[in-house]
């Protein structure tokens, strides 16, 4: 029976891949996935056939490695990040239901809460959540209601696809959103082009964050949110996880 | 400059590790952690000098690295899974706050809620909560609200540390808290010893979750809870991300 390779990346180079990726990828025929992702791993196996589709062709594209696994081969869908959170797997899952002779095989990776947390420091050491705040496949409404309860059980926060050029106030609502369960103080960061050229972060409160202070925020950002207990630490940002009330550290 | 290295090995063997991980084991001049997860890279690293100390010692762990960071060696304190998620980056991070002349270096690794995701399908695909049901360090009133939260707010859910022997009903409390705001069909799953040797997992509803009929069920265990759209597909349990409300699959 033929595989296709639900493979997540990581946040960029070659350096943040498992191995388990590493041989998901060297022992298929094709590796498919969105132009940007494919490029990430062209160089690592240049003899490798290659399908690229730009953005939003998501269900073409996961037809397409279907198909190919079909047809015969093995095919591996590069996502950047984890393939489950927000990636490809449950949409090859959902589209494969109906072809039995293929098999689905899910490898994750380093999703940007995890890899962008490394960068500030520790800011989901403790229960967290991650919330995206696109609305192309979710209702907004249903947003503010995840943000409203993430907000009122004080859990750290990564947030996903916080702004982009169509939806340029969408951090800054979400932001509103928090201050009603949080106070101004809270300490946040955000982290871009994590793991790639060009990384930079801040760290700042939560009121200067809803101010838009920090205009950089874009799609390839992400955002954290602490929880009550979180602070700043030098150039650092950390969540504690309760040692500090059981001893002095 | 010395640096302890915070590093995320993934759920357990090699092949879950990034190359940034093995690379930071790879240039450190000591590796140190709790047993357990030191014996997971004892023979990677036959000749390195291994330092592993009990559970619940977390503290005096984190002390001696920073110590041994002092005295001019660099030091990777190993984490399962990731290093930030309830990981040791957090502690380090606190008690190196009066040690200017070291550094801290955070290494994600693969956490439980996408390792375990991975194996059940796609269960974490949309906005999802990481809630520990632990209450060593968190007061058990809190986890109840964020459980209770995340309820309200649809959130998908990975449940760490679901029970142990002194808590033997934390699992079946969550469950019905849960049940306050997800109907008893919910689909659930979990996964025991992901990615080592005895993995095993089961999909069900949450109303079987809560009438434990799962007696498998134990620290070495992830649980997982769906959001009101997750479904069970054969053995997968998959969260669409919304593509079949915008056209057909």
């Amino acid at each position: 029976m033929n595989t296709v390779y639900a493979v997540g990346l990581g946040p960029g180079s070659e350096e943040y891949m498992t191995r388990q990726a590493w041989q998901a990828l060297d022992k298929c025929d094709i590796i498919c996935g969105y132009t940007v992702y494919v490029d990430l791993v062209r160089d690592i196996f240049p003899d490798k056939e290659m399908f690229s589709t730009p953005m939003m062709k998501e269900i073409d594209r996961c037809r397409w490695a279907i198909e190919k696994a079909e047809e015969g081969f093995n095919v591996a869908m590069v996502c950047s990040g984890d393939s489950g959170v927000y990636g490809m797997a449950t949409l090859l899952l959902e589209i494969a239901e109906n072809h039995e002779n293929i098999e689905i095989e899910v490898v994750p990776g380093v999703t940007a809460a995890l890899s962008g947390g490394a960068v500030l420091g520790a800011p989901i050491s403790h229960d967290f959540c991650v919330i995206s705040l696109s609305d192309l496949l979710t209702p907004w409404e249903l947003i503010e209601k995840r943000l409203d309860c993430a907000g009122q059980g004080d859990f750290a926060m990564a947030i996903y696809n916080p702004r982009s050029k169509k939806r340029e106030d969408y951090l800054k609502k979400a932001c509103e959103i928090l201050l009603k369960s949080r106070t101004p103080e809270t300490i946040c960061g955000w982290v871009k082009n994590i793991g790639r050229e060009g990384q930079i972060y801040e760290i700042m409160t939560l009121r200067e964050l809803a101010d838009e202070k920090y205009k950089d925020v874009d799609m390839f950002t992400t955002v954290f949110i602490g929880n009550s207990a979180t602070r700043r630490s030098g150039n650092r940002m950390l969540t504690p996880r309760g040692y500090d009330r059981k001893c002095e550290l």
